[in-house]
């Protein structure tokens, strides 16, 4: 018979952190903030979430699918009380609400964005907040669709989310927001605003101006037959984000216009050498630039 | 109690089709020709398949993963009692198997492609089998992986096989080809030679162009620091094909230059237009551009 120690009691069930915030009012309720609402409230980030939008469709949607505590189209409603106000808008409308932020909101509200762009909505949340509250971000995540019906608990998981705290960020506004971030299931990632312009200019503005003129140049010639269904998954895969949100993306290009024309001027570069290649018949040298290309994909590709 | 007449014999099982071909022999032992041969084996379309290529370790795994009965790199003993010979090499090889062949090839033996130009190649095998036996075809299916380990069965399953019979093309040559992609799961279309390439030129040849030069573009770039980390899906899936077969893509672009300098004309317009709007700060007619083309992706994506 087997004898020994009666079996210790369980270790008590591991408590769940306290909030992050209390009250967080996200303004925009599209896809990326709709994603954080269910993101935060699914972690218990938060104790209470207010969603600000000018469409009653998208504020019904977002009650309704269970996003939002409350819903308003009234900003100066919805960020009484806050601890917490996301921008989750086109990024000249954050520049626009920075602009009013200030005598709505109280002097112990932290403010944060979701930007694509950092540089200059940095320097308009520095002037906004000169007592550093201001904690400018950008989650790394994303769809070609939009809208509060897109929305995912999940989106933000294991993607990075980028902050670029400026000489003015208080260290402790930084950290509180990033935590959120994190109970979203993002890794939470620090670089200089404008280096974070140049590098988005190239990694994602560009790619979808490519897209954009990509589709135009089939629309134009879909004119004279129907092309597009003999497409394999290639033309479709980069049209695919041609139907990403227009407003949204206009603000994009024009806020980090001087960076996009440098990448577009490079990118204009690198067409001009395949294309002068092609028009030579220059097996050789397209040869050695299809691989070089291969290889730098290959490396790239792997890079963790 | 129920009384009836007893149950009629089961109908007999479907018999299955007899083969299409005895022996097809497939030039090229890569994606497209590895996935043609697993799925005309798998459809009973044909009684044995012959693979030729000149990589030793290409031809080990074809016979490895049971694509094929016999492996060499003897084209002239490759296609020795062929029915069927199929070039599934890049595009400048088909034309040069194409001078060979007639001297190679018995007198019945269909002679197909699958390249992705086909004008040139149409008017090669026309002047090589003048009695009609060549079937110029195009299988719209790919990967950016490429070599036998990347081949599936499955990979023309609901796929358009475009054939671009001539004036010459044998009806009974074009309908028996047709069977056996008919076998291997595609939809077979019939177009015209010259319209294939420029349609081509556009929705698949021009976004190989673009995919290669926004990967030259980040590639430079790169060398000040790491942006590839912080791309999203957009970038990857862009540059994703920027890892297909060099040698492959070299031989489409010099084989249909004209119609791909004619669509990199238009699409340099395009881009010229959003550029110009960007440069020009000019929201309103960036939002006209982008709202159209979001119709125009919209109407297209949801063409059948």
């Amino acid at each position: 018979m087997l004898s020994g120690h009666p079996p210790s009691p369980p270790p008590p069930a591991p408590r769940p952190p306290p909030p992050v915030f209390g009250q967080m009012t996200i303004l925009g309720v599209g896809l990326i903030g709709g994603s954080l609402a269910l993101a935060a409230k699914r972690a218990g980030a938060v104790e209470r979430v207010v969603g600000v939008s000018r469409s009653a469709a998208n504020r019904a949607a977002a009650l309704e699918a269970g996003m939002l505590d409350e819903a308003t189209d009234d900003l100066a409603a919805a960020v009484l009380g806050a601890d917490l106000v996301v921008m989750a808008t086109p990024v000249y409308t954050i520049v626009a609400q920075l602009r009013e932020l200030p005598r709505l909101v109280g002097p112990a509200c932290l403010i944060t964005d979701v930007g694509s762009v950092k540089g200059p909505i940095l320097a308009e949340g520095d002037a906004a907040f000169p007592d550093g509250r201001f904690v400018a971000g950008h989650p790394i995540a994303g769809s070609e669709r939009s809208g509060p019906a897109a929305a995912r608990a999940d989106l933000f998981v294991e993607h990075n989310w980028v902050v670029t705290p400026g000489e003015r960020t208080r260290p402790d506004a930084l950290a509180r927001v990033s935590a959120l971030w994190r109970a979203a299931g993002a890794r939470v990632v620090s670089m200089a605003a404008a280096w974070h312009d140049q590098v988005f200019a190239s990694v994602s503005h560009l790619p979808h101006v490519v897209a954009y003129a990509l589709m135009d140049t089939v629309a134009c010639l879909e004119r004279d037959g129907e092309r597009i269904k003999y497409a394999a998954g290639g033309l479709r895969d980069y049209t695919r984000i041609a139907g990403s949100d227009p407003e949204m993306w206009r603000d994009i290009f024009l806020m980090n216009r001087e960076a996009l024309l440098t990448v577009m001027a490079e990118y204009r570069r690198a067409l001009d050498r395949l294309e002068a290649a092609i028009r030579a018949g220059d097996g050789g040298a397209l040869t050695r630039q299809l691989l070089q290309l291969r290889v730098a994909r290959e490396e790239i590709g792997h890079r963790p």
